[in-house]
């Protein structure tokens, strides 16, 4: 075949880079390149898998290849995954899931495998499901559970809930991303608000889909408070001075990485702040079942807006839960739901054309959503597994918090509800410098590193977070289990002090 | 609380409207209507589960209470979804999900509910899965079912493969949308080249994320051959007549809708075609067990430009592959992989951060995939379904294909390989304007509608897939039981005459 001029010429531009030396794949002239990326892509950050955890895939490879290091193991609390540091699966639920990828295990003689109501709830499903597991279901996801998560829905709020209004989504991140994408253009200065410190996945989802991220800030010194003059600062300044076209607010509750637990006044002033603003709400409320503090609870934002009646008519709301949190924790079997709230029939139209693209959620997740929704009743198995997880969970959140305040120089507000723990850090001034010399985003990324490397415990840097500028913070999840608490307080504070001391002088 | 002006003005459009009686949602001011989707989303199709299969659930509903129609039930032939159609997942690997679900299943006194293999492998998953199915994955796959892929593809190839370009991914669907996310920006006139007839999932992610669908079409009169003359043409029109950046080209082999598998001769054209114009090659290859023409097989793209040597050696593919085709069938699961190759590890970085957005896909999916390419040895009973599968496969396509041709009016080329038939219809003239009038986007839908009301059978509109201007088509699976066949074909040739009967003489 005969090369074309273009040919020609690039293989030329490919052997004269080979003559210096520079035998680069980037060097060629390549179609695909890190140049050629979407540049959101690129922009994008995602700091709970960022550079901290490449860090520790790489101390765990070393670990794993025999090399000598401060410490034996990792110990991951870097994201809420509680499996994976020993939280043991639900029986039942994982029950009734074997039974429908086995439903011929209904027939085994062996008949304390199961439990009968196991047995009947798998029947249950398999009767609805046609073609069972392994065929797609609706791309909005199966009725029967959909069916579920209404009655579970209306069960907690006192108010109906509809079948048609809810989607089953691959874990709430991939419902909060279906609506990003049905929001934003990135043509038309679309803003979201989002609070700060915030969950990565809003932040990240704004660069890609370029959406401004209009920041409200919570405050620290209060309990992380969301006090609704800074967000009329922050929806005035993201709307007069950038004249961006806010449309959506999001809103953690129990908070991530914070923990608050929003309190219903407070609820009722975003509420108002929405309808006020027309901003739809997306409450993200999968940590609903994760609240410890003694005089705290959680009430569901679709709630708060019902009873507030005629004020909160035209309040817009998605609110988001999943399987991946609770007391469930089946992070990796990816499961979720959206409840989408006075919102009209034509635009529920286009979320399912949306959903339709990728066919349908996978079916072993939206069936542990109807699992999670509608617990089985009167099991003492189920109801043992379930409080002593949440105890469990309460007992180490207490505890770490206050060991962490034992620290000089760490300060940390308690846990209300969730998974985590975001506590202060008081750095030298130097720190910022050294990091920065050392190719670190932010001081406290060069803090994270040391500690994974000193310590094999992996945080995250509150930088990725996005927090209040000069201060410093990271996340830390308490899913450790109980016994190695205490050892993790010591090595923790171990490493503190030493840090302060080699960065004292400098 | 004081109410705001832009409160009161907005109240007053509402009673307003209702002093109109137009009480409806969408008059009143809020946030999220139609209007204010982001307009990608609204100009998206997606075929597969459009205005067909909306009249299809209609019906199905119209059956369940009791209606009386000229059929007992629906034969859902517009999608590839071969469990719903009766096809019996496979045993073995059905048994290794169920342990990995629930370990202590291991233990059970009933022997014969799992072979020792299944018992094996499913140790062997668990050994390398730490936390097990319920913990969050690494992002981009479990290590222990990417080392299986790249096993596989070495194999299967000839040639290496690297684990650590392999991702994981929900389904291929997933695998694809992510590709296009890393390379298109929207704002960059990025175009990509897809097969005329294409499956939908390409227009409508082009319309999704702002890419120009360069369509280069497939040669009917040639068994849906790809011409290397029109691929060119299709090139040059859209770079130099409408300014548009090709980036990528699509390639489904074996084909779908069009069932043609290429011959290698045809693969090194494209790959020269991709290397002479800098594209990334798409290989939309989920079909790779799905080849029932005798005197044709599968190649991968990946072996095609190996085996090219230097000419191929700026090629850069990403190959597609899924559980959910093939004579798995385990659409439901949501499994599937993408190979990189020759792509920079800075590049594969930032499709890692891009994955780690959506943290991972579900762990079960991912162990099928781990299954499907690395299936039982000596296992009479796997090499039995399988073999069962895919012979009756054939043997469906076969007479499908026959009697449509049989059919006056209906011409149809072989499905050499995949699993549909998209045969061409003459429709009179008048059906265009008639399916105008009522209000169909296209003389196929208006066909497709009336072959559901009339059949029960939901078949798919070519316009879906698009197609060459003035030509009419139908896509149908051919997943109906074999002995469900011939009544297909003679309730379907009966509507067909009758069709034609009722729009002669218009």
């Amino acid at each position: 075949m005969r090369k074309s001029g273009r040919e020609i010429s690039r293989m030329a531009t490919v052997s004269k880079s080979c003559e210096r030396g520079e035998e680069k794949k980037e060097k060629r002239d390549l179609a695909l390149t890190v140049e050629s990326l979407n540049p959101r892509l690129l922009d994008m950050k995602y700091a709970v898998r960022g550079k901290v955890l490449d860090i520790a895939q790489d101390l765990k490879k070393q670990l794993a290849s025999g090399a000598a290091l401060p410490f034996s193991e990792l110990c991951s609390c870097n994201i809420g995954n509680p499996q994976k540091l020993g939280q043991v699966p639900l029986k039942f639920n994982r029950e009734v899931l074997a039974l429908l990828m086995m439903p011929s295990l209904m027939l085994s003689k062996d008949s304390t495998m199961f439990s009968d109501a196991a047995k009947t709830r798998a029947k249950a499903y398999l009767s609805e499901i046609e073609g069972g597991v392994g065929a797609y279901s609706m791309s909005q996801g199966l009725q029967i559970v959909r069916k579920e998560v209404a009655s579970f829905i209306a069960k907690r709020d006192g108010f109906p809930s509809n079948p048609e209004h809810i989607f089953l989504t691959s874990g709430a991140s991939a419902g909060v991303k279906m609506i990003y994408q049905a929001l934003v253009s990135g043509s038309r200065k679309e803003g979201i608000m989002v609070p700060i410190p915030q969950y990565p996945l809003y932040s990240a989802l704004s660069t890609l889909m370029g959406a401004e991220l209009c920041g409200y800030y919570l405050d620290e010194s209060s309990a992380w408070t969301a006090h609704l003059k800074e967000m009329e600062r922050a929806y005035t300044e993201a709307t007069r001075a950038h004249g961006t076209s806010v449309c959506a607010m999001v809103v953690i509750n129990p908070g991530n990485p914070t923990g608050q637990c929003l309190s219903e006044a407070s609820q009722r002033d975003i509420v108002r702040f929405c309808v006020r603003h027309r901003l739809v709400l997306l409450a993200d409320e999968v940590y609903q079942e994760n609240v410890y503090a003694k005089d705290k609870r959680f009430t569901s934002f679709k709630r708060v807006a019902l009873a507030m009646g005629h004020e909160a008519a035209d309040l817009q709301l998605v609110s988001f839960h999943s399987i991946s949190k609770g007391f469930i924790g089946e992070c990796g079997l990816r499961g979720g739901y959206m409840e989408l709230h006075n919102i009209s029939d034509d635009v529920i139209a286009q979320f399912r054309k949306l959903a339709s693209v990728s066919l349908c959620p996978n079916t072993i997740g939206q069936v542990s959503v109807g699992l999670m929704v509608n617990p089985p009743t009167n099991d003492a198995e189920y109801s043992r597994q379930r409080d002593g997880t949440l105890a469990s969970l309460k007992r180490r959140a207490e505890k770490l918090a206050g060991a962490l305040n034992d620290i000089d120089g760490i300060s940390c507000n308690d846990a209300e509800g969730a998974m985590y723990l975001f506590p202060k850090i008081q750095l030298p001034e130097c720190v910022s410098r050294i990091a920065k010399e050392k190719g670190y985003a932010s001081a406290d990324e060069y803090y994270c590193a040391e500690v994974v490397r000193s310590t094999g415990i992996v945080v995250v840097p509150g930088s990725g977070f996005k927090q209040v500028r000069g201060t410093f913070h990271f996340r830390t999840t308490f899913l450790p289990p109980e016994e190695r608490i205490d050892g993790f307080v010591k090595v923790f504070g171990d490493f503190h002090r030493s840090f302060l001391r080699a960065h004292e002088s400098k």
